[in-house]
């Protein structure tokens, strides 16, 4: 019917511009009268359907008023944030990243834990707005990763008028002063209460002034969830002690030149494989952790290592291709493969020295709760299906070949080595590629060697306000 | 901007009204065009919207265009039916009921299994419409609930023109005659190809006429799944034995006398409590499995039998709570209670004499893929989620009270004890209530006694083909 209408306009169209003057204006005036009323019909089923879309399928835990209501509220009134005492803390927060679309902030796309963590902190006027909120973040998780502690730190409102570890006092406090034993604002519940339930405030800490997230974390500890299938893990977890230690890591990560990543040399304290469950034995439906705690860590790089481990737990690489992987001189380009999915990967701990967290155990509670009543439905559904495949290897009285379902992209049906598949370009070819495009520049550093620098915009994960324009040691971009 | 664009559109419309005569018709040519202009824009971005909304949501299992070319391929031409062969056969399925509405067809919802498995059959061109089809159901699954061993009987086009089981030959076969010794059409491949991913067919078996999945069932089994918890499974495990036997489960089910359900005793050949992983102990994360082995099921009755398991479980009724409740003498009406959620039910088996079932190896390979990718995804999240929960427990020190997420509805503070609550209609009230709406109507029945006709249509969870206007006993509508 649409469709008709449009063609009858196309016709209409031709008339009037043939025999324009021939026409009465009144046909015209009543043309444009049809239209108009097109146009409103258009413009009322576009309402309707984008209100449907959002119906149709709301993020699952994400209230989808919320971030309206949250911008409103902003917009309400006008809230004088000089006339209270400003806090520096750091949020310790859990958040299951399968439905975002990563933990920083994206041109592209409004799906991020940081825009809801944003909208949260601006709703309850704890911050004014981004830019003045001093803000850091510790680990930057990337599309359909998880945490159990990320770390931020930030400047927030206060209620401690009479100054404390982090406080910074408005102008004129003297009228205020009565107030100097209130207890501090309930950051947590008030944080919690309008984030989406798959975003927790665990813990705040009162910080000193200067100290960030990002520089002063000490180290970050990385797990990665696989179940053991048919990979044989005593391969796995001797070959995962290959990757301790410093480094080059180019050929297990996503060389991230173009965003001013020129350094790939990083340091894996530990690297381990252990089962969730110590006590079980060689059940194919077992899940084990790959476990990393490093410095610092590059774009994709655990999930990386995990593809190449995967690899050797499938004896489709020997264990020393780590030692291969690594030796750069030797193979100085990336062989191309796939990394493993997102989804098993979570940022389990971030390490700070001198931070008193501060706990609300009627929030720890709710919190519990909450991840209780989540792994519930994810276990039973586990557990229906693992009774379904059971009972058609009891149908059929063989076992199926349960193979491994962590690595992106297609399976090749004959594999193909590593250092046999093509390669990836080199590390200098893509500088010089960045060069030539005016997007890095060979500048003389203090020690006289010469020195990348950074021109023009990040791209989508490296969008991020605390980053200084050379990007030289990316804390942990994974 | 279409704010705006909307607001000169309606000043513009002002303007013409007023002066219209004064107006150069080119002016007026120039609003058709940017109006047009404008309407072409919207029709665009109704377009995207849509085809975005899409993309954004399809159903996880799904393909989204599926349905629609079933529809159209069967339009496409006129398929004889007529020059084939007809078979009766037996198909068995497993499905993941947790996206869908439920098995049954539904007046008030596409969104069934049913649904989609007759869409399959006639894209496939196995049936020519359900009404001819001879279709029979075994069990019917309701809203979320799941199948691993589901059947159906059913006429199915056939290529055995040399006769065979359940083979009814078409007028002329003389022609046809040399194809004698071709294979039967490949049932499975064909269904599964074009079946979304969560419904798939495992076996088929060619059946004598008039066998009926409905009422030549032997017996059904459902498995409920659920985590330990806080629960106590040896109260459990010796208070489900206490259903075994047949009883009156007026007071376990929804009664469901709108629709000719008049008669609630049901036999239960076993109920047991058993852990998933039989080595496993005291650990709360641990799965067991209620399972139920009867004849027949009454609605909502597993998930009654399981909610009363789970108060016995959490000690809050004593295990004779279910003595009591079959004792319909002393307590003739049901006291209100929630019933258990419905993901953890799965109808897992269906037990028939006399057909033998014919496998597909290959077909069966690729279930079983399905089912462990779908697997390593569900257990993969409940891991990454129970690592949460401990990294919590570890940090506050205390373990956490892991209650039951399992009954629907809000938990009270004060538990009330189930003989102490409010009850429902009694059955004869309800046959009361029916009777004075003209829904049902006493007759002499053959044996002189006054039995109930259903009248009228039946509601959502009843609407099937199959089914005999009086539903004395309804075989399985859990």
């Amino acid at each position: 019917m649409k469709r008709l209408k449009y063609v009858n306009l196309v016709k209409a169209r031709e008339v009037l511009s043939s025999h324009l003057l021939s026409k009465m204006p009144e046909t015209l005036v009543q043309r444009i009268k049809d239209l108009e009323e097109e146009l409103e019909e258009l413009k009322s089923q576009l309402k309707q359907t984008n209100g449907g879309q959002m119906e149709s399928c709301p993020s699952p835990n994400e209230p989808t008023s919320s971030s309206k209501k949250g911008k409103k509220a902003v917009k309400e009134r006008t809230f004088d944030f000089t006339a209270h005492p400003r806090r520096h803390v750091a949020l310790r927060l859990a958040y299951l990243g399968w439905i975002y679309q990563g933990f920083a902030v994206q041109e592209n796309t409004d799906n991020t834990v940081e825009a809801r963590i944003f909208e949260a902190l601006l709703k309850t006027r704890l911050i004014q707005d981004r830019q003045s909120s001093n803000y850091h973040r510790c680990g930057r998780t990337d599309k359909g990763v998880s945490a159990f502690s990320q770390v931020i730190t930030i400047d927030l409102r206060s209620s401690q008028y009479g100054g404390g570890l982090g406080v910074t006092l408005p102008g004129d406090v003297g009228a205020k002063k009565k107030d100097a034993a209130a207890p501090e604002l309930p950051y947590i519940k008030m944080l919690n209460r309008v984030l989406p339930r798959d975003i927790r405030i665990l813990d705040w800490a009162p910080a000193a002034a200067g100290f960030s997230a990002r520089f002063d974390c000490q180290s970050r500890t990385y797990r990665y969830y696989f179940p053991r299938g048919a990979l044989n893990i005593t391969l796995m977890a001797d070959a995962a002690k290959k990757y301790e230690g410093t480094h080059d890591f180019r050929n297990l990560c996503k060389m991230d030149v173009g965003n001013g990543v020129l350094q790939f040399e990083r340091t894996i304290l530990s690297a381990t494989v252990k089962p969730v469950h110590p006590e079980r034995t060689a059940d194919p439906y077992d899940v084990f952790i790959f476990e990393l705690k490093g410095l610092a860590f590059l774009y994709h790089q655990v999930r990386c290592m995990m593809a190449v481990l995967l690899l050797i737990g499938q004896k489709l690489e020997a264990p020393d291709i780590i030692e291969k992987l690594l030796n750069v001189q030797n193979n100085p380009r990336k062989p191309q493969y796939s990394m493993a999915v997102d989804y098993p990967l979570v940022l389990h701990d971030c390490h700070f020295e001198g931070l008193s967290w501060r706990r609300e155990s009627e929030e720890r509670n709710y919190v519990l709760s909450a991840l209780q009543q989540h792994w519930t439905q994810s276990a039973v559904r586990a557990h229906v299906l693992q009774g379904m495949i059971q009972g058609l290897e009891e149908a059929t009285g063989e076992l199926s070949s349960n193979r491994c379902w962590l690595v992106e992209g297609s399976r090749q049906r004959n594999y193909r080595p590593l250092l046999e598949r093509p390669c990836c370009e080199s590390l200098e070819s893509r500088i010089e590629h960045f060069v030539k495009r005016g997007r890095l520049e060979r500048e003389d550093g203090e020690d006289g060697r010469s020195e990348m620098v950074h021109k023009g915009k990040r791209s989508k994960h490296f969008h991020n306000s605390t980053n200084s324009p050379v990007e030289v040691s990316n804390p942990s971009p994974e």
